[in-house]
């Protein structure tokens, strides 16, 4: 049977909403939920318009049921031993009765196509248990970007009642405070090298940590114990004062934490992961779980909004066709840089 | 005699172009020159959109007269002494044979409309020499608008033969970056305060400096010498590796200076210039000097941009009409964050 003229004017985002519910993500089990998932998430991923627009209508059905997991980050550099951890982790998790969702933000995929972080087979027995579900990071786009499918795709895993959602990210360029702005807890995992924490004090991501969790500790325990002590006195001398920039724990109520554990030998998991609830149960007494949370969505709508003007921006016309002269008569000092930017702006505005 | 009709249809900006010449900033010399010099800075910090192309093109105008200065950024904490010390280094350096502007940037005059820095009695002896020009910060806009009105102001200063401008701030807020975005070489002032050091680490602010100059050592010579030895650690640890997002000097040519001074005896300002010329010297021969100044007319350009674009998205009506309401469903989790700014940003293209 051939196709009728009218049915090419069906409207595809009808077909396509179908074929991804919002409730079979919610309602359905086993092979057929992560299929939804699956589904929902490379839709989410796709840069088409309709896909955006049925993308936007499936998030906004399955908003009603997330937001109900811990949202847990996991960063470290390349060697510190993040798809272990996480692996014995999200055993442990699922063995206390909960499911686990490890997501990843990796912003090497997004110039080599490769990933450090992406290959599920780093956590052999998590990737394949019926109560994980493991997503690679998105493999193109900005960092923006990435962070953006990354959070959406952190809102299906919850429809699909994922209670406990990892994210994690290594330690490259601002892929760990776009990890710390998705998250309600922080955690920084280090090396007991010294001077590894110096690093992470001058990169910010010190500041960001609500945890942080020296791994490898049984190889050396003097270096470990060392880098302990070290660390500690470093987070006090950061948390003198609050950084009202950053969507952080409120220090008069957490002071964090640093903690030694060896992911490799399974130990320290236990005392992680009491860290983390008492952090969680402090944090929700005081109602900065919810205002976290708010401040990170409102965040998360102007980040958006900015990438948006930016790159609409950046696509205009006028502007593609004025930029390289303008820029060249800035560098060689022939325009200020204020009166090309007005320019610019101006160009836009005048649309051809 | 009346106005004829003609004349009164005669643009606005011819007239106004024949009262703020370029040639009057260029060549006049003395009073009338520092009243060309007044009346362009004024003409720049409106925000009449007829004032704004005459501003343009007096820039463009000047711009072959510029970039000949010696551009010195200075911050510090109130109380630090920065303005005695500006005011003997800038009579030192007409001594010297030099022609000092001094600019300021003080985000609390645009909030108070007061001014902590703006006041010229603060600097009794330069602000009446005749190879001296002081203007107080700029009391009104954002702390963006106020940077760029004294970037602008900086390059007239130039066009007027001024070979050291100074742009001091005060440690508030953002400032720092935004001087240090403007200047050749980025001065931090310090107290001989344990602790002092570690603040302006958490804020970033001594990852900026080119040059840590700590004050009032005459006071206590123990203390100046124990935060000497404190800072020059902490320097060392923070250069470890550049950080190539800042327009910073490149450690493999500069490693930050510490030095003691007092400022109110006048010791050590010979030390301190010593160290500016032999900064100076080192950035130019490398190529950084030209660099840096390339990198921030460029960054100044987009972060204008990115101002402009923000503006001209909040002021869109659509968007105004919109932005409560999607907030509100951000906010109470009715509705994703990047649904919300796909909405709002669709809202500003397809205009009402």
């Amino acid at each position: 049977m051939t196709t009728m003229p009218m049915q090419t004017h069906q409207p595809q985002r009808n077909w396509a909403l179908t074929s991804v519910s919002a409730d079979a993500v919610v309602q359905a089990t086993g092979a057929q939920q992560r299929r939804a998932i699956a589904k929902s998430i490379t839709l989410l991923e796709s840069t088409r318009a309709d896909h955006r627009v049925q993308a936007d209508e499936l998030l906004t059905a399955l908003l009603p049921h997330t937001g109900k997991s811990f949202r847990l980050g996991i960063s470290g550099v390349p060697g510190v031993g993040k798809s272990t951890f996480i692996e014995v982790l999200g055993l442990y998790l699922i063995g206390q009765g909960h499911r686990v969702a490890v997501l990843t933000i990796d912003p090497s995929s997004t110039v080599s196509g490769g990933s450090i972080l992406g290959d599920k087979t780093r956590m052999e027995k998590l990737s394949v248990h019926e109560h994980a579900y493991i997503r690679p990071s998105p493999s193109s786009g900005t960092l923006g970007g990435v962070a953006e499918k990354t959070r959406e795709a952190m809102l299906v895993c919850e429809a699909a009642s994922y209670d406990v959602v990892i994210v994690e990210t290594v330690g490259v360029g601002q892929s760990e405070t776009a990890v710390a702005n998705m998250t309600d807890m922080f955690v920084l995992m280090q090396l007991p090298n010294a001077g590894d924490d110096l690093q992470a004090i001058k990169k910010g991501v010190m500041e960001l940590a609500d945890l942080v969790v020296i791994n490898k500790a049984d190889i050396d325990p003097h270096a470990a114990t060392r880098a302990q002590a070290q660390i500690t006195s470093s987070l006090r001398l950061l948390g003198l004062h609050g950084n009202p920039e950053h969507a952080h724990h409120n220090e008069a109520i957490w002071h964090p934490k640093v903690i030694q554990i060896s992911a490799l030998k399974g130990q320290g998991v236990e005392t992680f992961w009491a860290s983390v609830q008492h952090f969680k149960a402090l944090q929700t007494q005081s109602g900065n779980f919810a205002a976290r949370r708010q401040q990170q969505s409102l965040a998360w709508m102007w980040e958006r909004i900015d990438a948006g003007l930016k790159q609409a921006f950046r696509q205009h016309p006028q502007v593609q066709a004025l930029l390289p002269q303008l820029t060249q008569a800035v560098l060689e000092g022939r325009m200020a840089a204020s009166t090309a930017a007005r320019n610019l702006l101006s160009a836009q505005i005048n649309r051809a």
